[in-house]
């Protein structure tokens, strides 16, 4: 059974580097010594964010290594996104309950898949016996004071969305085996919506500059949205006809299942934006030039709290607005 | 029941931030976002260190929890003095099973009471759901280049040591009831010992451009200073007559046992350092400044592994160097 070290080395030393070199130049010293060295370029700032996910809440207990290797990268890089900042290099704290060498296999492999695909390499971590849990703390550059922070919306601004959210609140429904009689590629769509879900780095770094805030949907769309307009100091109007609706929740659940799933459901990791009403025209070029589908789905407007609103401008209810811990 | 942003907003977003404002002027952005953002002054790099603590691994089921929590940042900011780096701020990731407010407020304590002790404030992290763990990643400056290595030992250096190691080791036989019959003032100094280490910043920064290479010793003197070795690629030869002892030690323990903490027993977060015979002043000097204990131990020779020697210059063997997870 490799110890500790051991399986450092077999596993996790080369995570990411097989990426382009010039994505790694300003880690200085990564893998291997007490701490990693970073250097941050002129007019840089740094960006971090901590998640962890833990088996049983986060992901089910017996999920594909790999998969969920790739969902915790994800959900970090998505909080970069939510910030229009660019990855620079990740950290691992990895607890699992023994060294099983087929489960790290696939899981470093997961995590290289990723850190490859967004230039993300591993700089350092930790490694320990314990329930299975994955803390990852991502690094990433943003010009100085470029950052798109959660508390910029204005009154007249439009709120945008990417992508189309609910997706992966049904295939945790999937999982959970209460999605039956699907086809493989239906199957095979929703297991990647939930394993290996697109952060939205892209047009995050497109939106530099015409976006006025941005938040990513990690707890669902509601919930998000209501938290970006309290840090805003303002109101949001949802007009619930405007929300993209994926061909798969359209197809498969009636339509109070869609939207609920839609508005209320987490773990998408979408971008969720507000921009002026003259930059309408600047956010679709931006969505363009990223390939990522965005949808303007209301508006700020003064006061405070989240409005839905249905087709003839009523206010609809939801039952909950998102996933929270603890409550 | 409080839920994850009360919580949040109760315990944890002032941690830290009563310490000296000039400590936190290069966090632009704190809790509250999708990320913290943090600048790096010009000519510094940043030193970055996770750690991730498991209850019924790295501290005792049912610990005090102002206890865990000094721990837990102790053992980050160890890593930066091992660099020879000084706190910027640090991220935490806590799961616990369920919101005890008792509990979180008793944590939130400790983990303040350190925070701002060693200027090292909260910039952000995530709470979730989950068995209890600590995950804490510190951020850290140190001039561009200095940075302390593991790698830079060469053949003539000496070998140094901070404090009086084992004494953690012995406090957590204590805990374990292994050590029965002290009286208070024992019992409180291995309290302190397990409970609140204190990271050897202020030496660590003293030793810039003296010492040649350093680490922490997490997991044993024994095994810390033979992965030193082997990053620098030389020997390392330590006389067992020049470990410093501390007085507790020898008083409780037999003289084997004494060796043995206070060769393999790990936690004690003491500073394991080596520089150039010609620096031995120097590094004294610097001991003194920061008020710190230091002793030459040894001495760096070509080749690899560690030699223990005693009175006679004969080798000596231990069981076990030091703590691992998975061996």
């Amino acid at each position: 059974m490799p110890a500790e070290l051991d399986i450092v080395a077999r596993f996790f030393e080369r995570v990411g580097l097989a990426a382009d070199p010039a994505l790694h130049r300003n880690i200085r010293l990564g893998i291997g010594d007490d701490c990693a060295i970073v250097h941050v370029p002129r007019g840089k700032e740094l960006a971090i964010s901590m998640d962890v996910l833990v088996e049983g809440v986060h992901f089910p207990t017996g999920a594909p290594a790999d998969g969920v290797a790739q969902r915790a990268l994800a959900a970090n890089l998505s909080d970069l996104a939510a910030m229009g900042a660019s990855p620079l290099c990740f950290t691992l704290g990895l607890t699992l309950p023994a060294p099983d060498e087929a489960w790290l296999e696939c899981f470093s492999r997961g995590l290289a898949r990723s850190a490859e695909r967004y230039g993300c390499p591993l700089a350092g971590g930790n490694l320990a016996r314990g329930p299975l849990q994955i803390a990852i703390q991502v690094q990433g550059l943003v010009p100085r004071g470029k950052a798109l922070l959660r508390s910029g919306a204005r009154p007249g601004h439009e709120i945008w969305v990417s992508g189309e959210p609910g997706r992966a609140g049904l295939a945790l429904e999937w999982l959970q085996g209460r999605c039956p009689g699907l086809d493989t590629a239906q199957e095979q769509e929703l297991h990647e919506a939930f394993y290996d879900p697109t952060p939205r780095l892209a047009l995050a770094e497109a939106l530099r500059g015409i976006a006025s805030a941005a938040q990513d949907i990690s707890d669902g769309l509601l919930i998000d949205l209501s938290r970006l307009a309290a840090r805003s100091g303002v109101k949001a109007s949802v007009e619930i006809a405007a929300i993209p609706l994926s061909g798969l929740l359209t197809r498969l659940r009636g339509s109070s299942d869609v939207f609920r799933l839609a508005m209320t459901a987490g773990d998408d990791y979408e971008l969720l934006f507000t921009a002026p009403k003259s930059r309408h025209r600047a956010v679709l070029a931006a969505a363009d030039q990223a390939g990522t589908r965005v949808s303007c789905i209301g508006q700020v407007a003064k006061g405070e709290g989240v409005d839905v609103l249905d087709l003839s401008g009523r206010p609809l209810a939801f039952e909950a607005a998102g996933f929270e811990h603890f409550r």
